[in-house]
């Protein structure tokens, strides 16, 4: 018995997009059933590297199948300049919920990026318009590709705008998508026109205010992950159907903190969670997937913080598929095989 | 630049003894001196297939040197007889904290047991008499191996008396080390009258009294590790003098965790923190290692649970000689190596 260590490229490869949607919406609908165990995440600060870790333990059982991991995650933001290295940095183990051993390691990077579109896509499969063709994304950087690759799969896109204050960076979106879609530039408000936006920015000024999105515009609030980090103006989260992933996380970390934390957002301004409305329990978007014709309508906001369930569920088809694929590298980690 | 990956046996090899007792007694100081950051363990408990998965962070700054690191492990109590698997598997990721590279990923089995014999070591260093040439162990397992080749390293133990029901395992012991001491079987009170013992068994009933002890022994109580287990009578501890690892792991899970909640022995018969002693807080035994000739007579009690900073501060050893040995196996996780 080994350990299948996977580095970016086997992620990258075996993260079967479609698979990995239905996993992650697993994960919301176990963590909203009760199924799921998610213990606070825990930080380890240093501010003397301007650093932190965070470990991200989770165990949680979809009904067909189960799942349990742990990733060791951290931000340091001075290593792009200082050290010529990421300042993310994930490492995921991923192991036998039954006895514990540890099927996988992997890479955390790539993951993480997979299971963060796919929770944009499970969203936007329940909150947008069904017949969503266009999609408008701010900020043009890594997320971005994992963005459209996701939101792709759960709607007939073929119209996108993207963008970004560098040229260079929206260049290159277009260059890597213009077989596929209809791509061009455009202003943030001409984005957040498109049936589908994703924001995906570090900003802590909000750049998406309540006259640059359409009438039913679905916009995925992706780029807010820490306290301070804000991309959405209130008045525009204050009109909109808001769901979130967590509460905990969300009001701590996510799209709605900054306006949660000054009173201006509160708990009764939030719709609910996707789990909620994953297993039914809150109507979606009206005739959108799962919900009749007495939907939600009108602009709709998804805050994503990510939840350590969707690195286990990613990690599974990762794992799954690769380990069906005989990619990756078999190494006897504990010393048990024959 | 590629993380290292480390075996059981990379491990073994590289787990010099006297420096990895240096590294945990360094990170008992920087414990003590608050320079340590060590989140409470997280756990995902799975009654469904009767066991459980911790999460042990940590970071330590022992003035010369720092490190970071997590350690995944659990114990599944069915893995030996359902899925011929050790109970307990552990995987430690070993990371640089200035930049968060995952430097190694190494078994956290055999780390385990060689920072639990540092720990003993580091206790007995400070707490046994300082001429201990007799030492016996209670519980033939694993962990009776690692226990004796530490307490070697920091007393000249000729005699060695060692305890266990089962006379294959004693045997075994035996073996192992006749040429190097004058090893035999004996009773639990012949182990228990050497000047230092290691109990290193799962029981819930004690199975050391008070006379079965010297006037002077200095005992490890290694193996308490979950709440209900318990290896020495309270009459025993209540007239030792009795060293923890960590206040609250010691009161929820360690050798005094069941008269203490039964209140029969509280905070007040609690000497102090291995950590005080090390920085010199409190004296140790009289005329042992930094403590003078007014110091702590009579019976000592270790009582230890075992912290994630020792995981690190052992797992730093570990890579540092695996790197400059050139052993382990080099691979490029994160997609980063030129």
């Amino acid at each position: 018995m080994q350990t299948l260590l996977l580095n970016g490229d086997d992620v990258d490869e075996n993260a079967r997009m479609d698979r990995v949607i239905e996993a992650v919406e697993g994960a919301f609908a176990a963590y909203e059933r009760g199924d799921a165990q998610m213990p606070p995440k825990s930080y380890i600060d240093l501010p003397e590297y301007n650093g932190d870790f965070r470990s991200m333990p989770a165990y949680m059982d979809a009904g067909d199948w189960d799942a349990a991991g742990i990733k060791w995650v951290n931000v340091h933001t001075d290593n792009p300049d200082d050290h010529d290295l990421p300042t993310v940095m994930g490492t995921m183990i991923y192991s036998d919920p039954e006895t514990a051993f540890p099927l996988a390691i992997m890479d955390g990077t790539e993951l993480t990026m997979k299971r963060t579109g796919a929770a944009a896509a499970v969203a936007t499969d329940h909150l947008a318009v069904p017949d969503a063709s266009s999609m408008g994304i701010v900020g043009a950087g890594v997320q971005a590709y994992t963005q459209l690759e996701a939101i792709a799969a759960v709607r007939d896109i073929e119209e996108v705008v993207v963008s970004d204050l560098d040229e260079e960076r929206v260049a290159n979106f277009i260059d890597a998508f213009e077989d596929r879609f209809d791509v061009r530039a455009g202003s943030i408000s001409e984005a957040g026109h498109c049936d589908v936006l994703s924001t995906v920015t570090p900003v802590e000024d909000p750049i998406v205010g309540p006259d640059d999105v359409g009438e039913h515009t679905h916009v995925n609030a992706m780029g807010a992950d820490a306290e301070g980090k804000h991309e959405l103006a209130d008045d525009l989260l204050l009109d909109a159907t808001v769901v979130i992933d967590d509460h905990a996380q969300c009001t701590h970390s996510g799209e709605i903190n900054v306006p949660y934390a000054a009173g201006v957002l509160g708990d009764d301004d939030v719709y609910g969670e996707i789990g909620e409305i994953v297993v039914g329990n809150r109507a979606g978007r009206a005739g959108a997937r799962g919900t009749g014709e007495d939907g939600v309508t009108g602009v709709t906001v998804f805050d994503s913080t990510g939840l350590a369930i969707q690195d286990v569920a990613a990690a599974r088809v990762v794992y799954e598929e690769a380990d069906d694929n005989d990619n990756g590298y078999p190494f006897d980690l504990l010393g048990l095989a024959e």
